[in-house]
């Protein structure tokens, strides 16, 4: 059976021994410790997982062992500085050649490796990447359940709307559909935004309130077994002027110009340019001013694919990939739609099914 | 006036000329480029600021740019891979001596910085997390808040509680509760067990279900304005055995002797040795497996002070801190009571208000 470990070994043809999962501090936690080590909870500050072809080491806390029971891992629980030192090089010094994640492990954890180690330290970054973005169907499985919670919110979206409501009241309204439709809580902040504030793409809600006649734009996800979904819906407070509606019906063609092209083998930046082209061939030319999708999976922008002018692989079966094209007019409003799907053979399968249609409140 | 800016030079003492924030990927964001400039949104995936004793100056995406208006920070928004390597060449070869704050930089960060920059790189996390770690007015007030709204979540447990129920969904009704008394969200994934499980400090909420006589342990807190707050109540469903009364009252002692101690020059390791003693010297001598309390703020974990048996500094005025002391008994259960606390020059003000007497429900 392929498991996580010799799916990435045979991805590093040979390029190493042994890699390691280094993690410092709290906002310093590499998620491959996760999906490695497939332990469903705890933190693992300053911990770290040392992965082989057939299995894997762990070193860390006795706060977090509880977390690693049952999984088929070795773990080992160092109680001193000191030892936790001894524990880590005797482990490393096993093997001849390390990879570790360069865009992820800190320059001190690297720094206090390289002092310890004599063996060769290698980037594996670029293989654990291609591990990651091809999803295993126990991840689809979530990332799909993950979906449909975040699709019921989504749905709740125009019955929880009132004149005079502020942004920052939906965000906490839709977050707690999240929790009762069965989700562990947002994937990570929610953005809404009304009337003219729907034309900053990264907004983050405030005090606007709403008023007859604005966009609202809600952009959010769920987390569900740890795996994130991630949806973006926009509607009318009101009758749709003609050109709100010309807005929105641009951006729908542009997603349904992307998914169109959907499928294994399909060039990322060919997605984009698709969806690109629908909108600079509207009156909203220029107006989509960043890229079309990002992997989705235990993190909320997991890496890969990168569907964006910049991307440079194909798509694969079994990728999981956000779909969202925007237009944004400055000082008036914006438009974005954005679903997740898994990419199939042949095309796609949506996860995210909430109605797409534009939505009059 | 001091700034963030000029405290963090003051403790600098001319070690160097600017201090770089280099974001990475999405769990590579390193919350001290908030705390410097300010923002109170976005993400600033792959951003850099570069901190001057008088100025900031920001690299950053055109999506994360409006969340930087009205700051006084400097923003370019290069349009290229190619633009962004040459503005910040131009912006740090400005300095002969940049700080980079090692424990959170990735190596693959440290390494572009590397080749490109000609000056001298020196680790300044040290004076960093100094100067964090001694709050402003302006950030205790939102922690205060951000504490007040999580106590009032505490009050609501025990009505919460029913027969039957399960630990996730006990979870996800407190994370409602923070929403519902004006919280962002959660500053954490809250921790929640009943009965043995509440012997597991890190345990994740899981299917375990609510009965008579079990210890409810909640561990959890909310975010407010972006700060964070960290409280821990245990109750009792039903009534408490002469057991799980020694337990708790053993634990709250152990609370009251650290929080005797605490005030602007105490020695961190006293603290911690305070409590440890109550809990030695009783039955439950050696089940307070954890450290007493860490620094509170931007994140949960915020670094500075360190109330354990390793902390090496003294208490300041405004630092923020918790008192977490615990007891676990594998296969009974445990108790952990956690208030959070400012230093104060003769004692401390008392952040988080929950009832701390034994609630039987």
């Amino acid at each position: 059976m392929e498991t996580r470990n010799s799916r990435l070994f045979s991805l590093l043809e040979g390029k190493v021994d042994a890699v390691a999962i280094i993690n410092g501090g709290d906002s310093q936690i590499d998620h491959n410790f996760k999906y490695f080590t497939r332990a469903r909870s705890g933190v693992f500050e300053g911990s770290t997982a040392l992965i082989g072809p057939k299995n894997t080491a762990v070193v860390t806390s006795v706060l977090e062992a509880p977390a690693l029971k049952g999984l088929g891992v070795r773990v080992s629980v160092p109680k001193t500085r000191k030892q936790l030192e001894k524990t880590l090089v005797t482990l490393f010094s096993k093997h001849k050649t390390i990879g570790l994640n360069f865009p992820s492990v800190s320059y001190e954890s690297f720094r206090a490796l390289k002092k310890a180690y004599r063996g060769k330290i290698v980037d594996v970054s670029e293989e654990i990447a291609k591990c990651r973005s091809v999803k295993d169907g126990d991840e689809i499985k979530k990332i799909a359940e993950s979906c449909r919670i975040a699709s019921m919110a989504a749905e709740k979206i125009p019955g929880m709307l009132t004149e005079g409501m502020t942004e920052s009241q939906l965000a906490a309204r839709l977050s707690m559909a999240l929790y009762e439709e069965g989700s562990e809580g947002p994937s990570f902040s929610p953005i809404v935004s009304f009337g003219r504030t729907s034309a900053i793409p990264h907004y983050f809600p405030g005090k606007v309130k709403l008023k007859k006649g604005d966009f609202v734009l809600t952009d959010f996800g769920g987390k569900y077994d740890m795996y994130c979904s991630d949806i973006t819906r926009t509607c009318i407070f009101g009758k749709a002027t003609e050109r709100q509606r010309e807005l929105y019906e641009t951006v729908k063609s542009s997603q349904e110009a992307a998914l169109k092209l959907i499928k294994a083998g399909a060039r990322e930046v060919d997605v984009d340019a698709a969806a690109r082209k629908v909108i600079d061939g509207s009156s909203f030319k220029g107006r989509f001013i960043h890229g079309l999708g990002h992997g989705l999976g235990l993190q909320v922008h997991d890496g890969r694919p990168v569907l964006s002018p910049r991307g440079t692989e194909v798509l694969k079966e079994g990728m999981v990939v956000t779909v969202e094209p925007g237009a944004y007019v400055d000082g008036y409003g914006g438009v974005r739609i954005e679903d997740d799907v898994v990419v199939t053979r042949n095309g796609y399968r949506q996860l995210t099914t909430a109605k797409r249609e534009l939505i009059e409140v």
